[in-house]
């Protein structure tokens, strides 16, 4: 029982490798993904959908370098905390003609197998820092639920990276802050949970889940510029939740 | 900003995949990880260390199909709950010759590129069942932190693949009665903590600690065979720790 079992009927995989962005941004009342639209003709075959920052990665970088670099050169963002999550790895993964003529073109390099991905994912909250260094890419910010059919295996990635958000506030519940302003009211909050739990929660119900909640602190201000009565504005306090998560 | 700004002047990596196993076993008294030993020499090289579970994939399999004939093949284990956590591709993973060379004998192929490796993980309870499965296998359990120096970058597959039993315990804590036997002492769950958690635990505060267990339940039983005192015997109720853990 060693490695000499390997069959020499079945040919070992030598598959490339890529990563794929999982961008998340709230604006403070959806949450939304951050894409690259495909657009124009290649070879007969229109294109007009969206995709996941990614790219086939260099011989030269690891992994995590090579996520920040396509993060940086895609959309312009740098300085964000990503974290691997899951390699997709189906035989299956870049089986639509569609998706290899237009890797082939765009990258250059002969798709003539399958691409592993391993895909990474970010919480951001969208503000005026953020949308300045988006600007002049063409990424574009998409409410989650309309982003339509994408490219690749992306639908499935969007997918599972939600479960993962889920896991990742269930275990550090401070995650949810990296994605409201810095001031936010407490309808944002339940939205953002909402979304996230994808299930509805009550106004009353969510308030007396605040309550063990300590960290999230209210402000003795209001928001303005609002259409509807201003609500009270709240703040996430990292010494509180810190002393209440270190026991 | 689109895929066309991949360098010429840098090669796009053409790497392998592999999957590697991480099998985690609980024997009552310590956590052991499930190794294959690399012995003999090959080309003047001795080998005498040891090494997960692991082997590249075939084309024509998807990356689960790859990790349950990966174990079953080298191990004999069957019906193993595997859960991919993290894929590792540092361009430095092999770049040691002497794992090069080992690899390039066991398995038959020309290692002349980085591997990327995604690992998997699983939770077992060492019984009769699955000492039956490894029987007449080449694989041994080596109690956690006597493994030594081990091939490739395995010793760090098996560190970060014990901050990710701590995530699974956190996120689902049934996930460590997986570890123990069906009736066990109070001691034994305690030292089991105590491995994942990397602490020790004092055995006062881990009897309170018990009180918000309610799924922990005392048998009218106690252990036999044992030089010291017998201790009483205990079971995970799963009806009572879905009722805690559904509201």
């Amino acid at each position: 029982m060693t490695h000499t079992e390997l069959s020499p009927a079945r040919r070992i995989s030598d598959n490339g490798i890529s990563v794929d962005c999982v961008i998340f941004g709230f604006d403070g009342e959806r949450l939304n993904v951050l894409l690259l639209r495909r657009t124009g003709e290649i070879g007969g075959i229109s294109f007009d959908d969206m995709k996941l920052p990614g790219s086939p990665i260099y011989q030269d970088e690891d992994l995590d370098e090579a996520a920040h670099r396509v993060l940086k050169e895609l959309t312009g963002l740098s300085n964000v905390y990503l974290s691997q999550f899951k390699a997709f790895g189906s035989k299956t993964r870049t089986e639509n003609p569609r998706d290899v003529i237009w890797l082939e073109k765009e990258s250059g390099i002969k798709v003539d197998r399958r691409m592993v991905t391993v895909a990474y994912i970010a919480l951001l909250k969208i503000g005026r820092s953020i949308s300045r260094e988006l600007n002049g890419s063409r990424a574009i910010w998409v409410p989650l639920g309309t982003e339509g059919s994408l490219a690749f295996d992306h639908n499935q990635i969007l997918t599972e990276s939600i479960s993962q958000i889920r896991r990742m506030v269930a275990l550090s519940p401070d995650c949810i802050f990296d994605l409201l302003p810095r001031k936010f009211t407490i309808s944002q909050l339940r939205k953002l949970y909402e979304t996230i739990l994808q299930e509805k929660i009550d106004a009353g119900n969510f308030y007396k889940k605040l309550s063990v909640m300590p960290y999230v602190v209210p402000l003795d201000e209001k928001e303005t510029g609002t259409p509807h009565r201003a609500a009270r504005l709240y703040r996430f306090d990292r010494v509180i939740y810190r002393k209440n998560h270190s026991e």
